[in-house]
């Protein structure tokens, strides 16, 4: 059995960690059960027998496993039906792109996302949350740049991934693999705090529709907090 | 024996394009002599037994290939030294990774580089230059942004690059791949007309030196142009 830490909201059923999401839509791919641990920002003795205090972790028989990428690489080794990495370039290949397309829409996505998080996580997390965002942010969450400041920010990512997924239906060819994932997982922190800003790339959407389509078929629907 | 099509400037040493550079670079990076041909905008018709129009094209005992992607893989295929797509998902990420960076940078090096290239391009290449660029573009030469308002627009490419090659030594791992010979062709676009725009990237530029001087130990200096 396979269990996976999750960064929660204070609803333990809204998850929105980019990286937590990789693994979730990783794990229901493979058509993996798992057992899901909800974790509050606040809550981080519960990963201590990991060694550190970062989601994701993942636990299968009596293996830790942190960081989304080292999970992805784990179940390539230990179980047969996993090839999401592969090895050599193409592994090369999907690290380069995790890391090209993490510069282009992360620092955006965190500034677009961080109020709305303030809102949904628990109110022993607030604190917390408010000192260490304000301090990389170097300024107030009520005074962040407003959503319509910071979606052009979005749109070389975003254009970047509409070109490539207008050459195939995934990223990585005719099934999705790692890069997909990643990039999957990015996206699936905006759209559980309620936000879609890849919407007017076509391609973009169509994929994501797609993947999360192919994610709700064997899950549910995925729980969304409403965008303030 | 093979045999390069190249665009060339009214000088047919200023080699220019960067699908013609990525083709140069990987024939001298795999040890691959070959004849150039260098072909100026307006000497299309010397092109005519390859059924199109556009530089690169690769003959190699009689076999005809065109378009710089399609020559990698057809040199995987005929040389047995040749991997530079790889297979299956290594090919699928190369190609995505290829229309993510084309999309962030080719656009804004374009028009970074058309004054220039008007400049170097032979004279009976320039009224055919002047009116497909301006018809594209929607200005005319004269009225197009300097580069100083283009640069910021190049820089979620560069720092998306950077980024990438701050972990590991190339685009495709321990060794330059596909990937890095596209992207490598995209700069050698900026670097043969006088620019550089990629020297605040301290990464990106350890690469760029890095695969410039693999290139000038076999084939000697690069001719560029004096930026204007």
């Amino acid at each position: 059995m396979i269990r996976l830490y999750e960064l929660c909201g204070d609803d333990p059923e809204l998850l929105f960690s980019p990286y937590c999401w990789r693994i979730r839509a990783v794990l229901t791919h493979l058509n993996l059960p798992f057992e899901s641990v909800p974790v509050r920002f606040t809550e981080k003795e519960t990963l201590g027998f990991s060694g550190q205090g970062l989601v994701p972790v993942l636990v299968k028989d009596e293996e830790v496993v942190i960081d989304s990428l080292q999970i992805m690489a784990y179940l390539d080794s230990a179980v047969s039906e996993s090839d999401l990495l592969g090895t050599d370039v193409a592994r090369a290949r999907a690290l380069s792109m995790d890391a090209m397309i993490s510069a282009l829409l992360r620092p955006h996505l965190s500034k677009l996302l961080i109020p709305t998080i303030f809102s949904v996580i628990a109110e022993k997390d607030r604190g917390y949350f408010r000192e260490t965002r304000e301090k990389r942010l170097g300024c107030t969450l009520e005074s962040m740049p407003t959503a319509e400041a910071i979606l052009p920010d979005l749109a070389p990512g975003f254009s970047a991934l509409n070109a490539a997924l207008a050459e195939s239906t995934y990223l990585d060819g005719v099934a999705p693999g790692a890069t997909d994932f990643s990039v999957y997982g990015l996206l699936m922190w905006a759209y559980t705090l309620g936000f879609s800003p890849w919407q007017p790339y076509a391609e973009v959407t169509r994929w994501f529709d797609d993947l999360l389509a192919a994610y709700e078929s064997r899950q549910g629907p995925v729980k969304r907090a409403v965008a303030q």
